[in-house]
């Protein structure tokens, strides 16, 4: 009987399952649920167990050894406690590790949404063989997974690994973690496009004016599409954006030495628009003692690297 | 038979020899020769063995599995080979590994200095216990070793734990590097000295202007002395050292979650100087989403770190 394990993938809009099997290969295709988020913690923790059953129901061929469940944080990842969420309301301190195995009937795993894809990514993306990747997932915020010798790096305290808050600007623009200058802060999706629109709104001249005044805001995608058409603005927001992502990265080749970065995340939709720039900068920024080590490359799985990480994860720890 | 790694560790001035037993304690004393190290290459490597088979001689009782060879580099760790060596002339892509490994007859693993003073504090010092300890050794640049879970972090490609190189100013101060803005620019020993010496230069009033008039330049404990008198400039420049020391240790909380940051070499003498106010600006610097959990301490084994972690290098490669 084919020993599985199941990944669940747990996201603002959808619940997504997958099961991998011992050679880390995906068995039958993805599912995914709509997250009943605003049902609170209950219904969304029984849409994940219906969802899960109705995976493995079928495949009635294989035997599930645990599941693996990626979710949004803060996590209390020793207990398998949902701190806080900000997209889900409800969600105070769950304990979803042991509901979700309880409601499967399997031992289960939680790990860190952005853990997950960088595991994800590792196990079947653009990451395998890597040594040591870290994954920067550019959206809302700037997530970020560590992953040396196929392991997931969790830090003393399970909450290593958040590289949007490296701080690149010494007293720099303050950030709601309430650090200042934190990485996060200059090279989200959503900062770039704030950033645009404050200095559209200060008045300087730009193409963004006539789509603020259409549209209400400005968007990482209108950032982009103005700079492609030649706006100077959206140009300089874009650069500095990118200018600062190559300086973190090039921290991160000093402390941790990765042979891969994966870029993910909405933001990394601009392809070569993200990626030329990016390499550019980080190859001007390193040091000069040795060649630049790291590829940099995109991420491959999009949504599925969550799900196959999550799933990778249950089989690091119950196999 | 008592099972023991020999360690090696290649300093500047002196070299130093320890062996530890199976369990990591030291067997007898340490031993130390000078460095003879405007005699070349061959001279130093023929010190290095001669000291091994001194040390061995005397403890007839024990059986010897390998030796741990702690050096400062730029070194080629796969190959066991040191590319250069700023304070020993002659040392130019020199194979350092197998060349005391033969003259031993003992198998034999090379490991930077900063990463075996790191795990001889891991093992014998302040780190006894840590999951994840990054150690900082602050002299005359910014050294620095990560032990996770017990083992060196090397990297993909054995150039990680860099952490002197971590950027903390986007195009700050120029580096020998070749990066701008590298922590060991602000918070090192020299560079701390350098730039008092050059605000003195450039006419800034302070009591270290008699400094450099009698001696000639101004070092860290100059400006350590002067602070403490109450010296408003050598104040400035101490207490920005530790500021942007401070950043750079919120970057690594945020990036690897350790549960100790260990401070050590020439400036760790400062004792509270230098451990009050780094704690200070640390929790005043980091996030509001949780409570600090890296603890910051001095290094308990001063010039021993090096050679015990080099003995437990071999262990680690060797048992």
């Amino acid at each position: 009987m084919n020993k599985v394990c199941l990944g669940i993938d747990l996201g603002g809009t959808f619940i997504k399952f997958a099961l991998l099997d011992e050679t880390l290969r995906m068995v039958g295709e993805t599912a995914s649920v709509p997250t009943p988020a605003n049902q609170g913690a209950g219904a969304v923790i029984a849409a994940m167990v219906a969802g899960g059953k109705a995976l493995l129901a079928r495949h009635s061929d294989v035997k599930c050894l645990g599941v693996g469940i990626g979710s949004p944080g803060p996590l209390d990842l020793a207990n398998g406690v949902v701190i806080g969420m900000p997209n889900i309301p409800g969600f105070e301190n769950v304990p979803l590790r042991d509901r979700v195995g309880a409601g499967l009937g399997l031992p289960a795993t939680l790990e860190n949404d952005a853990n997950a894809a960088a595991l994800g990514e590792y196990i079947a993306g653009s990451g395998a063989g890597s040594k040591l990747l870290v994954m920067l997932t550019l959206g809302t915020g700037l997530g970020s997974g560590i992953i040396i010798d196929g392991k997931v790096l969790h830090g003393a305290h399970g909450i290593g690994a958040e590289v949007g808050h490296l701080i690149v600007e010494p007293d720099g623009e303050p950030c709601g973690c309430g650090q200042r200058g934190c990485l996060e802060r200059y090279s989200s999706a959503t900062y770039l496009a704030r950033r645009a629109q404050s200095l559209v709104e200060s008045g300087r001249a730009s193409s963004l004016a006539a789509v603020l005044k259409t549209t209400g805001q400005i968007t990482s995608l209108d950032v982009l599409r103005a700079r492609n058409a030649g706006d100077a603005l959206a140009a300089e927001v874009w650069d500095r954006a990118i200018h600062l992502l190559a300086i973190g990265c090039v921290s991160l080749c000093r402390v941790l030495d990765p042979d891969l970065i994966v870029i993910g995340g909405g933001m990394a939709k601009a392809g070569d628009d993200l990626m030329v720039p990016l390499r550019q900068y980080v190859q001007q920024e390193h040091w000069k003692l040795s060649k630049l080590a790291a590829r940099l490359e995109l991420a491959k799985l999009g949504n599925d690297a969550g799900v196959i990480g999550a799933a990778g994860q249950a089989w690091a720890v119950f196999h």
